[in-house]
């Protein structure tokens, strides 16, 4: 959440439990002489589990470099059959924004964006409809205009891939009415962040806020989470929820709901952007 | 929640939207010469909806009388076709809480009872299982054990009957493990708290902790519902969350649901208790 | 917080508590034909207390008028002592705000005004740093940057007065860096509306954020509230906190607290903007 | 929160940031074949700050023993100045508890020490009143009645010394009402946890809900706190708020107050026993 530190490095790590895994990567930092910030740890089980580790650190210049570092982990990694992943500072993210016509988390995700809340180069938004197109680009951002339909869904996406391959790192679906095809997803695997208007898995599907009137729930909620090929059953980022009352419309549920979207999607992003969040299944793990 | 107030008393009305029914029973209050302390109200939709009103008021000894009032009310409540309640301070509610293994919904509402926030008569708590026999006599309530399997719900459902008739108003399900019967429930309308050990709709029916520990949730929360044939369906009075992170085990949310479970079913008998909570099909008004 | 409805007005009545009064009133509307929609009240003590009210209600206008509504109403408010106030939402509010270089809060305001969820008009905004009047100016409202020391306080306030005299009927402090002199603040009473930002009465004043880091405060909060001649004690109308822990760095605190002081400051100007707001001494009473 | 692994030991360890210090600990423990389960750090500051480590592993009981690798502790703690602790679950924590009259957090801490939630040992209970006496014996805890007045104090905290030393690890003050002089809490730093019935800051002090209610906030909240010399100023462990509204009496506030301060302390009490918090200063490291 700070801003952000150009010479911050962020070490993912994730592997079957094994002896000494931790004393191997500290040791490994210790030669390379990074400086330990923030050290995240999290196993499934001690004995038989899956073992994640975050690690945020800082390099001295002179005595080290951050390539000798990562051709060094491809040979640890290799050796101990490690999935890793690292991220500096210095390379923003590139976030590639979905919309509709809604507008709230948009609007929250660039006004964050803009006050440096969450640092990332967006260098592109992708809409079905024309609506926020001036938004966007009274941002500087370009904006592009793919209509979809049931029919031209794979022309529309195929679109899409060509303008996204190689210029971006995830997506995030800011209230994105489509629902993308296994093949689209199958390039951006757990790199599409997804916002659901409805305390998941309560309301899965259409309508949710229809649903929860009817059903006089007393809270209601969101939910970030990664696009999988399971609709609404992806790996969940975060939650919250926002008492109501009786008083509330369906209407009032659909504005006190886009506050707690907004809010949720927001989180989830920069969680995402900081390399907090590790995916073990259809479960997360996140160290913030 | 305030220490109870002798002099108290709780008018709901329910009735279809007809003009001037405000003033009608505003003025019926007036001439019987009430003191309106608090005044509710709510309308589905205020051309053609329902209409649901709650009013506290206290009484003037000398100039009137609760049964005079009572009286007129019938009249009132035939010539406008209202459907009312009125519930005085002086008469106290008689509670039963049915009970198994668990305790903690128990301890609760005892400790709330007997620390006068809550304020009722307990004539007794009903069990299936023996086991929280001496907590329960420890408080100076006799407590009946009524073991129940699937073929002898009828007969031990009949049991709990003639202990119920007459000598309570409602029920409470402090984490009681059995189904009732629709015929059960028929004796108690909207007299039967349950507490779901889930955000409703989400997680309907058994094991809610591990199915949200499976989904990877990151709130897990509680359901106070009045009991109807619809299991897991009725009314819903109150929710809350609580915050979880990757680190719990289902153990841990275990151990966190049972602080949101009996915080939530507390807050539930209690408005119930202040007459507070009116029934509109499956969903609720809640005059806090 | 639903989509306005031009029919709807709102009746905000206040006085010593009489006997009778809301059947008068109740009668008094009753006799006029209109609709009540939602009816509030609350007494500081039922017998010898001050009596709140608020009703919205909506007017056929075949049969009647708000005219000739309010002219009567003038008659019973004379009788009767009361303290009155009827707003039609067919006249909408003029809301001034006043910023200084923070965007956060005037961000908000301004994107739940573009979406209607806060119906207003807004003739102006002011501020004492030329930061924000591109992005004022992009919603097309005008800016006027009205530079204050110490020296220039008087002289400024008189400007900004003659800006607002007459064209706005509240004024919203977006973290407004500035302390308003008892003569401004006398122009618009119980019609200031300032964010804090904290938790108020903790860290009344200056860097309340580097306090809280220096606390070790486990949550932190913000409060909007009515601006009095006495600082950060004015009337509190809506407070929320956010949950942080021990990383947190300053500049975290700040960041997590700009997104509560926006959601508080949003909420407490829609109840403002929807007259669901009294105020009473240094206290308000809400009727959400 | 789990159910008590009596294998687990935790090993908390804080020193002055140095290089290669997180390497120097896990190969230690690598050494002592030990299987890390989880392992929490921070840092006030990576290049000259404080550093503060909680690992919580199994010991295979064939190849190692915890007393060899607490003597080895010792030696590598001198060389390297480290501040460190280690608990093993096997040895239970004694905790005192204190109490006046009120008995709310008193029943929460028992109900959870008797549901195995908070695994402690309670040799005693000390009171400044008879009043509590029965509810304690009930469980099988001593009980103490202890008087003290302004005149007695000395002696009568001579008295409760005398029972405690050597008996208890911990003391928790559960609504006790009496100020504790520094002599006697100088045999217990850092192991003395208060509940505030306020949000710390706000409304240090006595009456901290009569000034909640005439300050007119929103919220009102408890905290729970190390106790040092200076009053309401020690370590803040956990704090939590509950949102009330203008409805609300002083007695309300009183009621609403007692959820929150009993799910606070006994929060803050669980994670004490499980060596999650740190002091650092007048703030502490809560690794949950």
């Amino acid at each position: 959440m700070t801003k952000v530190n150009l010479n911050r490095v962020k070490l993912l790590i994730s592997c079957p439990e094994k002896p000494g895994i931790i004393s191997k990567v500290t040791n490994f930092l210790l030669e390379h002489k990074v400086n330990i910030v923030h050290f995240d740890q999290h196993t499934t089980d001690p004995n038989s589990g899956i073992f994640f580790m975050r690690i945020e650190f800082e390099m001295k210049e002179s005595d080290s470099s951050l390539e000798k570092l990562e051709q060094d982990l491809h040979v640890m990694g290799r050796d101990y059959s490690l999935d890793w992943q690292l991220s500096s500072n210095e390379k923003r993210k590139r976030m590639a924004i979905f919309v509709s016509k809604a507008d709230h988390c948009l609007n929250e995700l660039l006004w964050r964006w803009k006050s440096k809340e969450i640092v990332v180069d967006i260098p592109l938004v992708i809409s079905n409809h024309p609506d926020l197109k001036e938004v966007v680009e009274g941002y500087g951002i370009p904006f592009y205009h793919i209509p979809m339909s049931h029919e031209t869904k794979e022309e529309a996406e195929q679109k899409a891939l060509e303008l996204l391959e190689g210029n971006v790192d995830f997506i995030v679906l800011a209230r994105y009415m489509q629902i993308l095809s296994p093949k689209f997803i199958s390039y951006f695997p757990n790199q599409i962040i997804n916002i659901h208007h409805s305390f998941l898995p309560a309301f899965v599907g259409a309508n949710p806020y229809v649903r929860a009137f009817n059903r006089g729930v007393k809270l209601i909620g969101a939910t970030a989470h990664y696009v999988t090929n399971d609709l609404d059953e992806g790996p969940i980022i975060e939650q919250d929820v926002q008492r109501i009352n009786h008083r509330y419309t369906v209407e009032d549920l659909k504005t006190a709901g886009r506050h707690v979207e907004k809010r949720v999607l927001a989180e989830a992003v920069s969680w995402h952007v900081e390399d907090k969040v590790l995916v073990h299944g259809n479960k997360t793990i996140v160290f913030t």
